[in-house]
C-alpha cells in the first residue's frame, strides 16, 4: 500500500483484508514487525486521539515516530507559493515537509480544513498541496473532507459488535454544537456507511444538507455495496429501525466559511441533542456513536454516553488497530 | 501489581522485591522485556524528572510510551460531572482518560493538589476520579498527597548507600521557599521513612505541623516495623545523630489553600535554608536528600548541594530504576 | 568516541570511518544495535531537523530518545551560578543537567549564542557550561559557534555526489537576511571544506568577515588536508571554477551582538541573494546547499531552490545518517 487518503481508493475486498489484519493484531501482537522503520507526524491543527493512537501503534509494532506541529518552527512556516520571505516565517512547507518525510518511512499528515471556500475545501487542496511534496508513503490523519483512519475503525467497531451491513441501518445525525466544525468526518462517514453496504439515511435540519459532490460519493459507494443513502429532515422517517445512530456537528452548507453567519443560523437548533427519545423507534439493540471530542449534555445526553448504547471508547480504541493495519500494510517488507 | 498508588498498598517483602528487582534491572539491563508494551504518560501539572524518567524507563525495556498533557487538547478537558458543555472546553475527562488508557497497557497519571481544601487533597479526590475511569494498571505520577514513585526511589537510594534501616535517624525538615507548596512529598517521604524502619523526625516551624491524616499513617507504619515517628520544632533534638537529613517545604496547615495568607505566615522564616551547621550534631556519614527541583540559596546552601553529603542526583537517577521495576512487575506476561 | 563537539577534534581517518559507517547504515539497516539505550535531547532554543532527525536515527537503531526543552520547566531554569533563587526560576542547571544525563546513554545539547560578547561565543561559553554538568557522552546539537552534525552531513552529501574533495572549489557565501544570525553554521562550514582538502573561498561583503579565530582554524585545518582558505568580496573571483557554492547569513563581525546596528549595517544588501547569474562562470556541476532554514526569494531564489542544482533535502536527509554513525560509535558495547 502505497497511500491511504480514503476509502474510496480501494476495493470492498481490499478493505475487508484491512479490517482482518487489524483484528489479527489486536489478537496477535506483532512487536517486532516495524523494527526500526520510523513514523512522522505532522500536525497542522491539534490532536490528542490522533496524536496518541499512532504513537501506541507504532511502538506495538515495534518502530517509533516523531511528532513535528507547526508551532514547533520559529514564528511557523510559509505555505504561500512564490513569496518573497522577508516577514515573519523562517521555513517554507516546500522544506519543512520533504526533509522531514526524509526521515521517515512513511508519513501522517493532519491538515484541517481553511473554511474560506467551499469549493476548495472539498478538493481537499491543503492535504494536496501536502502530501504532494512528500515520496513515502502518505497517511490522511484528517484532512477538509476526509478522515479515512476514523472510518475504517468505525467500520471495525461494527463488524466487532454484529451490526449488520447489508440491510443493517445506519443514521448519520447532525447534532448541535455551538461552533462551525469542518466536514471531515461526516463526508467520511456517509461513504463509510454507504460502502459497508448500509442503508444510509443522513438526518439534519434545512440549511445541513451535505454537499452533493458528498452525496454523490456516497451514492456511487451504495450502488457498488448494495446499500443506500437518503437525507433527510424527518427524524420519525430516519430514526425508525436504526441499528446505529452517528451523531456529529457540522457547518452550514449555506454559510460555508462565514462562520458569524452560520452562528446565527443555528440558533434554535440545539434540541438536536442526541437523547433516549430518538431511540424509541430505533433497533432495540441501536448503538451510539460519535468520532470523539464530544460536548456533554451538547451533543448528546450524558445518560446515553454512560449508557449500554453508547460504543465511542471502542471506536476511539479502534484506530488503534485500524492504523496498526494500515502501517503494517505499508511498512512490512517495505 | 495491578495499580502502584501509595507504598502503604504494599507488604514490607512486596517492597524488597520491588527494590531487588530495580537493582537487578540497573546492573542486568533487559532490552527486550517489555517489547510492544505501551505506557501512556498523563501530566496534568507540567513534569521535568518524571517525563523523562518515565520514557527513559520504557525505552530500557524495550517498549514505547505517549505523553498527553491538557494543553495538547483544544482549550482544556472539561473536569466536572454532569455540566453542559456550550463553554470552551470540548471535551470532557470521561471520555479522555479512557480513550488515552485504550491506547496502554498501563498508565501514569500526575494529579497536583487542588488546594482549595485540606479533606479533599487529604482524600486525593483529584487523582482518584481520574484513576477509576481506566482499568489498566495505574501509576501514580504525584498526586495531592502521595508520591510512591519518588518514595521507593528514595528507599533505593539509602539501600543503595548502606544507610541502616533499623536503628537509622532520618529527619524530614520543612524548608523556607517563597511559595506554599502541595504535600506530596513530605507525606509520602514520612511515611516511607518509617515504613522502612527508620526513627523519623519531622522538624518544622510552628503552624507546619504535617496534618494528622498524614502523621497516623506514618505511625502505623512505624509501628509496624519498628520504627518511630516524631514532630518537633527543635533543631538540636531533631538533627542529633541523623543518618539523613532530607529538606522540603510545604503549605502551612493553618492556611492551607489561602496563599497570600500563607505567604505572610512564612515571611522571616527564610533561616529555615539547610546548611552547614544544620550537620554539626548529625552522624558522620549524614547525607542531604532533596526530591527536586530545588531552590539553591533559598532552600538549601549551594555548598551542601555541591558538596559530598549530597545525593539528590542519585535519588533522581534512581526514579528511573524504580519504575522500571513497577513496570517491569506490572506488564511483564501481562 | 566519547564526545562529538568538534569535527576538529578527529583526525581525518577518522571522519573516513564516521562516514563510511553512515553509509553502511544507510544501505544495512541496524535496527537493534542500540536497543534499550536512550539519548536525551536538551534544546535551550527551538528546532525541527535537529529534534527529527535525532529522533528518527534512535528509532532506526532500536533505542529511544526523549526530549527536554526549557519551556518544559515551571519558568524555566536558572543558569546563574552562586545565585539566591528567590524568584521566577524554580530549578537550576546545576541540578537539571545532570539529572537528565542520568536518565540516558549520551545527551545531545543544543545552545545558542547569547551574542552579547564575540569573544564569549567564540570560545562557546555557554554550550560547554552545559556539557561540563555531564559525565556520558555528549553530542553538540549546534552551539554559538559549531555544529558538527551539519558538517558531518554535509560533507557526506558532497561525497555522495561525487564533488572533489582535492582540487574541488567551495564557495562559502554570506546572503540577505532580514536579521542577524549566529555565526555556528560559517565557522562549522568553512572548516569543514578546508578539513575535507578543497579550496574554499569565503565570499562576503564588507563588514561580515569571519572572525580571525574561526579562519585561522580553518587555515590549519586546509594545510594539513592540503586545501586552502581566502576570504574575498569578490564576486567573479570567488564563484569562478566553483563546485559549490554555500549560502548561509550570518552577523556582522562589526555589529556583533548589536542587533540594531546590524540590521542598519545591512539595509541596502538585499542583491545577495543567490540566483542563476551566480553560477555562470561556476563548473558545470556546480550545486547549491544550504543547511535549512532557508527564507525563499531572500537568501535564494526559487528557482535556484527547486532546480537541479540544490542539494538540500540531501543535506539534511544525511543528517540522519550522520547522527546514526556517531551514536554507533558512541553506543554500541557502550
Amino acid at each position: 500500500m502505497k497511500d491511504f487518503h480514503d476509502l474510496a481508493d480501494f476495493q470492498a475486498d481490499e478493505i475487508n483484508a484491512l479490517l482482518e489484519l487489524a483484528g489479527r493484531l489486536e489478537s496477535s501482537p506483532e512487536p517486532h514487525a516495524l523494527a526500526g522503520k520510523v513514523l512522522a507526524l505532522l500536525f497542522l491543527s491539534p490532536s490528542l486521539r490522533t496524536l496518541a493512537s499512532f504513537q501506541a501503534a507504532m511502538t506495538r509494532l515495534g518502530g517509533g515516530s516523531f511528532v513535528i506541529s507547526p508551532n514547533m518552527s520559529i514564528h511557523g512556516l510559509e505555505t504561500r507559493p512564490g513569496i518573497v520571505m522577508d516577514g515573519m516565517a523562517a521555513e517554507h512547507i516546500r522544506e519543512a515537509v520533504p526533509v522531514i518525510a526524509s526521515y521517515a518511512d512513511a508519513i501522517g499528515i493532519r491538515a484541517f480544513a481553511e473554511r474560506e471556500s467551499l469549493e476548495a475545501d472539498l478538493t481537499d487542496k491543503e492535504f494536496n498541496s501536502m502530501r504532494e511534496l512528500c515520496e513515502i508513503p502518505r497517511i490522511n490523519m484528517e484532512s477538509a473532507i476526509n478522515h479515512p483512519c476514523q472510518s475504517l475503525a468505525d467500520w471495525k467497531t461494527m463488524d466487532d459488535l454484529g451490526v449488520p451491513r447489508s440491510g443493517g441501518k445506519f443514521v448519520l445525525s447532525w447534532a448541535y454544537h455551538p461552533r462551525a466544525l469542518p466536514l471531515a468526518v461526516p463526508a467520511a462517514t456517509v461513504h463509510m456507511a454507504a460502502m459497508r453496504g448500509m442503508d444510509v439515511s443522513v438526518l439534519r435540519p434545512e440549511g445541513f444538507e451535505l454537499p452533493d459532490a458528498i452525496m454523490q460519493k456516497a451514492a456511487a459507494a451504495a450502488e457498488k455495496s448494495g446499500g443506500s443513502v437518503v437525507e433527510t429532515s424527518d427524524h420519525d422517517a430516519a430514526l425508525e429501525g436504526a441499528n446505529i445512530i452517528y451523531a456529529k456537528s457540522w457547518s452550514s452548507t449555506k454559510h460555508y466559511g462565514n462562520r458569524p453567519a452560520d452562528e446565527e443560523f443555528r440558533r434554535g437548533l440545539d434540541d438536536w441533542c442526541v437523547d433516549e427519545p430518538w431511540f424509541e423507534k430505533a433497533h432495540d439493540d441501536c448503538r451510539f456513536m460519535h468520532c470523539l471530542p464530544v460536548r456533554r449534555g451538547v451533543v448528546v445526553a450524558d445518560r446515553i454516553l454512560d449508557g449500554p448504547r453508547s460504543i465511542v471508547i471502542q471506536e476511539a480504541r479502534n484506530r488503534m488497530y485500524a492504523q496498526m493495519a494500515v502501517l503494517h500494510q505499508m511498512l512490512v517488507n517495505s
